[in-house]
C-alpha cells in the first residue's frame, strides 16, 4: 500500500543525510541514523556485511577507493506493508575523476529509535 | 516478524518451482507461477525490467546465454510484515561448462491467485 506522508518525509531525510554528510561528506558518523544497529547490505562483488559496525567500515573503504564526490539516491516506487518499506530506487554515483556510475537498489526499511533507517540494501549497476 | 509457516511452505514451493522448473528444466513457462503479473526484477548488468512477459524474455534469454545447467536458491532469512514478506538468500548457478557462480538476493514476496510470489527480485554476484 502506498507510504504515508510522514513515513514518506523521514525517508527523504534519510536519503538527504546519505547523499549529503556520507556521499559529499565523508561522514561516515551520520550512518548510525541511517542503518539499523543489525542492519545487512549486499554490495556487488563481496559477501554481504552484517552489522552497523562493520556496515560503516565498508562504506568508509568504499568511498575512499572510488574517490566518491557525490551520491544522489531517487526513490522510485515505495510499499508500505505493516510496519516496514520496500523502496526501490536509483542512485548516481559521481568521482572526482569524473566517472558517474548508475546503480539500482532495494532497500527494505524499518523504524529504530524514531527513525526511518534501511535494515536491508542490496544494489548493482546497470551496466 | 517471524513468517508463518504456511506462508513458509508456500514460498518453498515457489524456490523449489524456479529451481526444478526454470533453473533444471527451463521450463519459463513455470515463471506465471513464480512472479507476480508486474513483478519488477533489477539484474546486475542491465536496467530494471518490469513485468512478468518481460521478466519471462530476460530469464529464457539468460538461461541459454548462460547455458545454465542447475539453480539452487537457499534462503537465509525472511521477515513477515503485514501482506508480504521480505526474504534474503543466496543462489548456485551452475553452467553446463562446470562453472559455479555465487549469487546473493533480496525478494520482495506478495500474495497473487493464491500464490506466493516474487514481486521484486534483485540479486548480484559474490565476486
Amino acid at each position: 500500500m502506498p507510504v504515508p506522508d510522514a513515513v514518506a518525509a523521514a525517508m527523504r531525510q534519510t536519503n538527504d543525510l546519505f547523499n549529503i554528510e556520507v556521499g559529499s561528506k565523508r561522514n561516515i558518523a551520520a550512518l548510525d541514523k541511517i542503518y539499523t544497529i543489525d542492519a545487512r547490505i549486499l554490495p556487488p562483488g563481496t559477501p554481504m556485511v552484517e552489522g552497523r559496525d562493520n556496515i560503516k567500515a565498508f562504506w568508509s573503504q568504499a568511498i575512499a577507493g572510488m574517490d566518491v564526490k557525490s551520491v544522489t539516491l531517487t526513490s522510485v516506487d515505495a510499499d508500505f506493508s505493516g510496519d516496514s518499506v520496500v523502496e526501490l530506487g536509483r542512485a548516481e554515483i559521481a568521482t572526482n575523476s569524473g566517472h558517474t556510475v548508475a546503480v539500482k537498489y532495494v532497500v527494505h526499511w524499518k523504524q529504530e529509535d524514531g527513525l526511518w533507517k534501511w535494515h536491508t540494501d542490496i544494489w548493482n549497476l546497470n551496466q
